[in-house]
């Protein structure tokens, strides 16, 4: 029969395919080096304990691990979330948590329960792409906050809040920025937004991966009431199990598990089941260790080679945890424009363009070390280098960051 | 600190609890037999097989199944769904198919790609609450079409179909109807539908659950060219795993998939590497002859037991597949008001009236046979008969349905 083209809903002018996904098929090829995925190292899988609990969990509960469950989540693993927050002073009761499908679940819940369209929603320059593009979709008018090493700037947060919706903000080691919020500037924050009828939306699913010193208590840590915390067990055991939880205020969380039965019902009941006997059994905890220290020789290894191999005039963040550091290049350049000839040089990164709301970050990449060990980073960094180098020799009013 | 309450997205108002998951708490108690679940029987899952599959997988691809994966799905997956669909006559290259977490995920998407505030969608009285649930908080103006036992009428499908943005069928074994379209009736609609700028979308869950013979084909199947096909692994397979589809118009697959990673990036890798293993291994046919016997013969006690307990004046469909039974009561009865009393005598049901967009249809009920064996369901609904019966003496005006 004929095709009758019939019209999409208007919202899909907001669609935007993610760049680290579209590049997301770069980490199998074997010719390039992908400093773009921010993938987690499969040597951090704990595969030997996967198959011992999935064995279990299809022993001692196989009816239920298959079986339909509630939409917020299985009792105990919500209790284990309660008791994990606890421990890091974010006081929350296991009915105020609802276990997610990944934390990028949880930013398009609260993206359907908390915007209409025009709300403002205040964001961090840079700030997740995920998050921009669950918001997005909601159409909410963005608010850029220019932010620096500790966090969002306080004048500039302090300006765009009156009347703001909601505020998004990554308290440890932020995706893209690499950065955390320092204890000073979370005693400015806290504050205004105690005095504001604002939500907090913290998104914090790196908050394990510390290197040096575990962090500092974030915004929700230090009392702010109306807070809404994001979690996920993504970055810590695997992502391929896609789960993750939020935890919100007693007047917010009905409406997330509201939201989310329509949305697909409940997360795989099994993957739930199956999490919790690893946290149980401990692998979770036993593998932090080891996780920590090769992320940590892999961030070292990037720093040093930025150090060794990057013209003057480049920046880069030093991120103390987590998956990803922030490179500002001398305005002038565009790290868009350059991915093309970075990719024929066999390496891949992520324009940061992307994570700032206002579109006008040109001149600024992600790195991520995650997923490649240490010895290809130093080359791919030497490649990069020399790309940026000659970049600025046939742009000399490229202007240092 | 203190609270300041912020406000919600106005589409919270749109935000219904659904009655067939505030009932699923039921179905694990021992002083309830319920009608109301719809779970499949867990006699049905391949509780050995899955086992099985999960150390191969485990084995052979550890990192894939731990990592993320594409949006889309895994390619071989979706080769299977576009295979399985071709052999049912609906043709769809690998590429149209998405795997979803489940097909509740699916009517999101739909949603959210397809509906703006105001659009009409067409669905059948009574409906699936989960695409009423799903599509409601997109705001839609839902126009309700009247339904007999062959599918929606001709007449008011075509007064309804004009301007309309999407219909909303079940083509085989409907959720909460029990029914099919036939193929006199479905040779009246592709037509109409084929004229006109509006899409289509089949719920196609309980195809392969068919008792005596295998359903006549769809709409899709038929030609229809906007059409948009969801199923789901839950109903064959196990809902825990939470796997499904959607295959859909070219103009429609990258646009689904765009939403789909803003939703929740993926669905579990090792969930869609596991189920792959199944169907290869083909556990999953192997299983389906003794699945549609134990449902058949649950339909089967069912029926006579509707037929040996209820009153005069109550109707009831006869399903030829699926899960469930749609039973009208004499007018003037409200099957929603009869709920504690029949949950007070040990039985639940979900009243109908969730289920008809117009919330008019208070007279009905639904009642699923998959998870309660034989000699349960014959007590079971000599009890709500017993307690119709007795409503009906109190109700003298009640009309026959």
């Amino acid at each position: 029969m004929t095709w009758h083209a019939a019209p999409l809903a208007g919202r899909t002018e907001f669609l935007r395919s993610s760049a680290i996904r579209d590049l997301l098929g770069l980490a199998g090829r074997s010719d390039i080096v992908s400093l773009a995925g921010g993938l987690p190292a499969t040597e951090t899988f704990p595969v030997e304990a996967v198959r011992e609990a999935c064995a279990r969990v299809l022993a001692t509960r196989p009816h239920d691990a298959l079986q339909y469950g509630p939409s917020e989540g299985i009792a105990p693993l919500r209790e284990w979330v309660a008791a994990h927050l606890g421990a890091r002073g974010m006081h929350f009761d296991p009915d105020q948590v609802l276990i997610t499908s990944g934390s990028q679940q949880g930013l398009d819940l609260i993206g359907k329960v908390l915007i209409d369209a025009g709300s403002a929603v205040l964001v961090e320059r840079p700030s997740y792409l995920g998050a921009l593009q669950a918001f997005g979709l909601y159409a909410p008018r963005f608010v850029g906050i220019d932010a620096d090493a500790e966090g969002p700037l306080p004048l500039a947060f302090a300006a765009a809040l009156p009347g703001a919706r909601l505020a998004y903000l990554q308290p440890h080691f932020s995706n893209p920025g690499g950065c955390s919020l320092s204890d000073t500037r979370a005693a400015h924050l806290a504050p205004l937004l105690a005095a504001a009828p604002t939500w907090l939306v913290e998104d914090d699913p790196y908050a394990e991966i510390w290197f040096e010193t575990p962090p500092q208590p974030g915004l929700i840590a230090r009392g702010v009431a109306q807070g809404v915390h994001l979690g996920s067990f993504s970055k810590v055991l695997a992502p391929g199990l896609r789960l993750g939880w939020i935890a919100a205020p007693r007047e917010l969380a009905p409406k997330l598990a509201q939201a989310r039965q329509a949305a697909d019902l409940q997360s795989s009941s099994f993957a739930q089941w199956l999490v919790l006997e690893l946290l149980r059994g401990g692998a979770v905890e036993r593998g932090l260790p080891a996780l920590r220290q090769l992320y940590r020789g892999r961030r070292d290894a990037l720093l040093a080679a930025l150090q060794a191999h990057m013209p003057a005039g480049v920046r880069w963040s030093r991120p103390g945890g987590g998956l990803f550091v922030w490179v500002t290049l001398p305005h002038g350049l565009d790290a868009a424009a350059l991915l093309p000839q970075a990719l024929g040089r066999g390496v891949a990164y992520v324009p940061g363009v992307s994570f700032d709301v206002r579109g006008e970050a040109r001149n600024t990449l992600r790195l991520s070390y995650s997923s490649v060990d240490e010895a290809r980073i130093d080359a791919a960094i030497a490649t990069l280098g020399a790309l940026f180098e000659h970049a600025l020799r046939a742009a000399p009013e490229a202007r240092a960051a």
